[in-house]
């Protein structure tokens, strides 16, 4: 058996209380937002026979409602160009196999989603990490840090924007240069768009597919997980416009025969869910964020920066190492019978030693909570043994 | 970008008619049967606000009733040794990897299921096949065939039982050998049981899972797609009882989150469904393959055994190239406006140029279609050019 090449940071299942104490679950990003009804009408209403396989690339119809939905985004595709998968994450895992070969290279900035990981290693593919800094904001780092890291074995550069685990969203001019770099270089540009419809303050989302000159570079990565709150539908795709790219895209989706079928009808459906609902969430989500950074900055000895989109922050601690800290909050803290869970950064790094101070904290919570879960913390951060005073 | 991995061999696409020609699809393993009220209205019923992912090896309440269904056929297992997954296609691929490192091998008899050769080569997994032989109605080669190609690389034996694509069912006999040879060299024992369900003539089912001794060597990959004609709901789970080889599994799980959870939902409820609904399926699959077995070693010059299970038969035909010959009754032949695809048998064999004069059948129309599609295929024989008496 391999030695495990992953480490689990996202504990999904259901964790209720340690030692009777209440937990505020920051460390993971299921949202707490309701699916779309209509989404949600859509599988009540299924009136088929047999609950049959679907095209390997997802059907027709709603491939086609899709692009619709890509289309009023200023994204200039056909329903041909997308291949409908097993959430984002098997749409990762087919993007990475499809453009990069065993041995083969991907530049990805770091901090990054640490999954990304596990599916460049199942595929023998590797990730040299570029460090963004909290101090810049998790901001692109420079292109000629990029261009010291290519080499004849560089395939791709992978981003995401919004950002998981940073909440960074990529401004136009980090975009173009990341576009001029791909040219340049002729290397693929991977795009994991994933919280594409959670971008706060008025801030423009731009997509590689709103660049000129890139459709044969670009693959974009999505899923309908946290765009309607929809993650146990497993349901992603992939997008581009490269042909010889898609179809080998198209090889390993045949291998697994289809994606689910019913996710597919209901998230047809949901591409008539009403602008309303995103600003609702919009607000929601910018209420806490503020909650958040606000309080986060406020406990003596903490920097978090004011990300412009996802539901993510990652914050740098007064601690010596955020591993220890966090697994002493569950364990061995408690103010008023309550803690906090937070995810350690150092998963999301891959240089060794990276990240040691900081923790990634999502705001899937109701303000009241996260207000709460900031006392708890700052009370922690008092008592902490480890604690750092600088 | 890699060369492809990868063959096409079926195409689950919806295909209508070529030219207007009338189609039999004898080449796909998409049953036409109904899937069970039971599960479909489970569907309808959902009744949750969030579509939240699940935990990563399935819900409790699935795996706990899934665990009787199990306990029901003798398995002695627990809730805790059931891994729930993205249909068996995910479950092949997790067991690949958890059993076995990049350029290790994985003994399979061949011919075997198109797809195993995709998971396998995605991983860097080399599986080194073994001819079983279509005049033996494909019965398990001697072990002494295996022990030859038993190396210090050798980690897992993989069959499949009833087989995908000819369609045989191991005695107990022959799963007592392959138990003392896995124990002998200490290999895993990889059991795809996709077609467990699908024991025709009162022949009894033998899984790895009755014998004494094996707890530890034993994976069963398994999936809904055929038990309850659910193939889109993508949902299949794996088990063992080999702690250390499950927390491996696990670690690929959590790296894609969640399987589907409406899916869990449903199959939770099939696990319900009432004996007649199988013993029903059980006789019209009788039916179908006595007519299509019978029907074709009436054709002059072709020979097909009877195979104990499954829904697939294997045929060897008068002809110079079955490739050639599939692809020419699509596109050159038909009678009265009617054709057959098959399915040429090439795909399921590693070794080149073996079953060169095979097809695959699957009899997943009725048994009206079945004869028309004999009629057809017994003409074509008769006027295709590549014709070969012996
Ligand atoms: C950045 C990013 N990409 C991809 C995914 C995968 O999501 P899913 O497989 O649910 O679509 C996630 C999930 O959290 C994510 O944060
Ligand atoms: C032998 C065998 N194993 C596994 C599978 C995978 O099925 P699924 O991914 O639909 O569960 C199939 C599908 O045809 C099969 O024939």
């Amino acid at each position: 058996m391999p030695a495990s090449p992953i480490r689990k940071l996202t504990p999904y299942a259901d964790q209720a209380k340690l030692d009777g104490k209440h937990v505020y679950h920051l460390n993971i990003g299921q949202p707490d937002i309701e699916t779309p009804q209509l989404m949600l009408d859509a599988v009540r209403n299924i009136d088929f026979k047999v609950w049959a396989y679907t095209p390997s690339e997802g059907t027709a119809s709603y491939r086609n409602k899709l692009s619709g939905y890509y289309n009023k985004l200023g994204y200039d595709i056909a329903p041909g160009d997308i291949l409908v998968t097993n959430g984002g994450s098997e749409a990762l895992t087919i993007v990475m196999q499809a453009c990069v070969n065993p041995g083969e290279e991907i530049i990805i900035p770091e901090p990054f989603y640490a999954n990304y990981k596990s599916f460049a290693s199942s595929a023998g593919i590797v990730i040299q990490p570029i460090l963004s800094h909290i101090d810049d904001g998790f901001a692109l780092p420079p292109i000629t840090d990029f261009e010291k890291l290519i080499t004849e074995n560089t395939r791709a550069i992978a981003i995401c924007s919004p950002n998981n685990p940073t909440g960074y969203l990529y401004s136009r001019q980090e975009m173009e240069a990341l576009r001029d770099l791909c040219l340049n270089y002729d290397l693929f540009l991977i795009a994991d768009e994933a919280y594409r419809e959670f971008c706060y303050d008025e801030k423009e989302f731009i997509s590689p597919m709103h660049l000129e000159g890139l459709d044969q570079h670009v693959v974009i990565v999505d899923t309908v997980s946290k765009r309607y709150s929809a993650c146990g539908a497993r349901l992603g795709c992939l997008i581009t416009k490269n042909k010889s790219l898609w179809q080998m895209a198209l090889k390993f989706a045949q291998a697994r025969l289809s994606p689910p079928a019913v996710a597919q009808i209901a998230a047809e459906a949901a591409v008539d869910t009403p602008e309303s609902y995103f600003e609702a969430v919009k607000q929601e989500y910018t209420a806490r964020r503020n909650v958040l950074v606000a309080g986060l900055n406020r406990i003596p000895g903490v920097f978090c920066p004011n990300p412009g989109g996802a539901f993510y922050v990652l914050a740098r601690l007064p601690i010596d190492d955020a591993d220890r800290f966090c697994q002493w909050m569950l364990e061995h803290f408690s103010h008023e019978n309550q803690t906090v869970m937070m995810a350690p950064a150092s998963g999301f790094y891959s240089t060794a030693g990276s990240g040691a101070d900081e923790v990634r904290l999502a705001y899937v919570l109701n303000c009241d909570d996260l207000r709460k879960a900031l006392v708890c913390l700052e009370k922690g951060l008092e008592s902490y043994p480890g604690r750092r005073s600088k």
